[in-house]
């Protein structure tokens, strides 16, 4: 069976996620394309063999041959576009978040439960990165103990002028959030976030670096450094502590040059070399579930819950103080 | 388009081909098998969708729902199957080594020649590996003057006990030998075996580990240990040496755990582990050549190249003396 | 010149400074000792050649065969022993802390600003560790821009039963706090401790690990994870984030074995191993300071300094909150 | 006891070894030192204090107040200075070679044997490498198994003008052969040296890099690159084969410095930089050594070895072919 995807939103994640599923992950087929930019939807269409070009996201997701869709748009169209997914029961790939409000998620989780069948997968490519699921790994040993603490850094190289210091928790930080209730298995329940002296090399007024800390149910202590104007290079970082050792993400650098004094390896340019075969993974992993029927992967409570942990970190970073996460029961339909 | 392959030899390796071309490289389709153990072919195609058995290899080259060929059969059939492959005119997928004798792959690059276009890639999947693509990257780049030598370890953990001192050569240091006239762009001219005290682990006749030294036509020396049974892991290592300074594979260890007194990673278990994303973009390479109609890989010449220096690695094994490698000219139909 | 060092306290550190006084630094030689255990005093003579054992420190600091004196007793005994030591206008190395409060240490200084020449150098070792060093030279090139932040881990594999939560600062974090001074050359200015869930291997009641931030003058925010029961081994990390790069701690495994599927080096098994070139450094600086009568290395300010960051921790541990450091104006003798 | 020592040679080693014996290792002064440039022997003696200069050699061995005698002096001359030594019966520590010929070093044996105490330490530093000690002892835990392969890279940054094809043997390649002899703990028995293209950077006539194998008396073989004019850096690599796994030297970067791109470390500039330590070590234990009466470190059989082995690997630079090592038998003096 080859299920037939329709992407809405063709910027650069859309336009990316249109190449994977067309020339990397087998057994899909991309049918149909929209873009707010209708210009910009047709000139990826022409690129491709036969796509068509819908005028809006939810025509697209009423057109009968387009099986399961991928919402790639702006944040803020996120809810509406999932919901019409649901409502005609399509499964539906959205990137994160899956809504910038806990609201808005509560009410995606409600569609969905409604519709007794799990039919959202939310982007979070890094459960499928090959080095955080050896730590995973690691850890469902025993061999280390129970985690204490997690030491992580999320570095980029530049931030662009319009990033705002909130963005370094919605769209930095968020990644290392879902990432830890997953590596954990538990949830997120306080946060506190703390400025140092920032970069000169920027906007002055943009927060960079923030130290982002998370506290989990079980008293787990996670320090992430967030640091996205960072000049030289896009470096991931997570070291685990458990009480009998720790785990951590190796250098990923090829191969190694010796020369004029110096051994070196290369630090990888952007998240696009350093998780392209975690973001391969990821849609893999969905199309096989569309195939199954059997949802895999980030649900829309993972969804819910990273939004409301990052809403706490917002609180944090603007009153100065620890911020206690707010989460509505896990309804059963996610355990 | 999707290309349709038919699979000749369903046996380990013939299998993985069967689940790369199915499941991981867009753009192709499995349609037939063949086996000269039938119930194992009938048992493969069971497993799958829509794929046909042939009786004989021959049967399947015919077959005109077939549009290109893998050969995944012993070696001494290789050049037969290939021969019917061209005659057929169709694009064929030979594994390692292209055939055992020189004069063979003579006759296969003549039907080649005749039938005017390149229609054969050999299966030297490291080409495709990215560390060594980094390598070759970094030569390309200057900085680190003329290449002057090579040191090289190819390790295994554990040798069958039908593996005589021999197949080293042509089962294990054959990836080598390519690998160094595609890394260093020309021929290699001269091999000498050395072959130290053997590991007592096994049976005690198989000279293992073995020092193959191997002369590229201007000047550089490489030197690689093969080491079949080194029991701690499969480890391919490898660094050029330059004028000016030096590029290595890396280490591929994944994550770093510390416990009990050490910082470890691990090794790869096995060549599987080791070049699997190696072996995906080989067969996506080659599909990708198939549809475009232009050839690209490890041609005819190559595997005729690999054969020669490696009959001459056995002579020099044999004899404990220098042996030169025996070459026709290359034809401009491979230039 | 031959410097001759009385060195009060015969414990662990005391034997371990006579033996290096003796056997590793030139140009110094052991000819006098004390401590409470007389008997242990003696037992530590008599495995020497020619070194007298004095009744009290004081006695030993009066002995006019004694150059310069070594401190190595408990804390709150250094107060006293150091001044008696200025009072005789004899060099003085006293072990880490100055003294336990930072009152004590302001009566140091004032009878050393009186005395009007530098006599005391503190036992910060790890500011003669080769990597620390090897940190600050690549700050000061300026290639890494302002520092922003720093992560540090200081692990060691056991607690002993006596251990208290308290000591994880005053023992463990306050080498960190004269480093942190030491690399940034400027002064701490608050402290805030958090407690993570505890590890269950030991004492259920001892806090560790912590994770204790410490904030400098210009705003950089260095984290530091004391984890005194780590089991693994003694691991000291350090990564200083600046502007345009960051400069780290290498490790320090010396060989690297592969065995097992793994690719392993050692780490140290505790601080004697991991900094034994630390303290011969900090020694071998000490009697040259001695012959030469200037005085280098951590000084009474430095101790003073590292005491009052401690007590804003102690501080922060109890209340949960962060606390300010409280800091005298820097005399301009100690600048 | 204060061993008070002789040092023949003020050129630059001979200049490190007073510095090293003056301020660094314990137990020993230097009263005296001699050079054929009586000019560079006064300036050296001015600088330091109590130190007398000798008109020859010979004189200073003579001198009553000289206890033992470090020959720094070029090679030719080490076999009459140290004859001289043994004459008087004072220790003496004599830099590599031992003598350029295996005739001259069996004389020195002959006249140590007749004077039945062992008075001869050979200035081979690396043995008191901690690298290689800890490679040393991680062949004795049995776990790696026996011994099959050697190996290593011998790097230097540039090659004086006056360098001939000869002395990457007689200068370089000697260090490993001692090692290997020690690593080992057996004779090596045959050598091949093998030239490939010779770096383009210096004098076109000079064969660097040059591959020197040799092959113990168990059967082990060891390759060594020697490579005196790599442009990059000192880079001294060992990884030692054995049949159940390998110990390698591990890299001694230091910090490691995150920047543009690049993770990197520093590769030592020379051999000063690499062994200081081994150097330290080295005097120490001669000093030592002195002062018990009971020799150790590298013997004159060890000197008298290594140049029968490297007589051997000239033979094989200059005929191309493998040479055999020529050895008498072992005398029980040296056992």
């Amino acid at each position: 069976m080859t299920v037939r995807v329709g992407v809405i939103g063709a910027g650069n994640i859309g336009q990316d996620h249109i190449r994977r599923l067309g020339g990397v992950v087998a057994g899909s087929r991309v049918v149909a394309v929209a873009d707010v930019d209708v210009a910009r939807a047709c000139a990826v269409a022409e690129a491709a063999e036969g796509m068509r070009v819908h005028a809006s996201g939810h025509d697209l997701i009423e057109d009968p041959q387009v099986d399961a869709v991928v919402v790639a748009t702006w944040a803020p169209s996120h809810e509406e576009l999932v919901l019409a997914s649901i409502a005609q029961g399509k499964p539906v790939f959205c990137e994160k978040p899956l809504a910038p409000t806990a609201e808005a998620c509560l009410r995606i989780m409600d569609a969905e439960t409604e519709h007794r069948r799990r039919l959202v997968q939310v982007g979070f490519m890094r459960r499928f990165d090959a080095g955080y699921r050896a730590m995973k790994s690691a850890l469902a040993t025993g061999n280390l103990g129970a985690p204490l603490m997690v030491h992580c850094a999320h570095r980029g190289p530049n931030a662009p002028p319009t990033l705002t210091s909130d963005m370094l928790i919605t769209d930095s930080a968020i990644h290392e959030i879902d990432l830890m209730r997953w590596l954990l298995d538990e949830e997120l329940t306080a946060a506190t976030v703390r400025c140092p002296r920032s970069s000169s090399q920027d906007n002055p007024a943009l927060h960079s670096p923030q130290l982002v800390m998370l506290e989990s149910a079980s008293g787990v202590l996670i320090d992430v450094e967030v640091f996205v104007n960072c000049r030289y290079g896009y470096d991931i970082r997570c070291e685990l502590v458990g009480e009998l050792g720790t785990v951590a993400l190796g250098d990923t650098g090829g191969v190694v040059v010796r020369q004029a004094g110096q051994r070196a390896d290369h630090i990888p340019t952007d998240w696009i070399e350093r998780f392209a075969d975690a973001y391969d993974g990821e849609m893999r992993a969905w199309i096989d579930s569309v195939i199954s029927g059997k949802a895999v992967g980030p649900s829309s409570w993972d969804g819910y819950a990273a939004t409301a942990v990052a809403t706490a970190c917002l609180e944090s970073l603007s009153s100065g103080e620890r911020a206690t996460v707010q989460l509505v029961s896990r309804p059963s339909f996610y355990s």
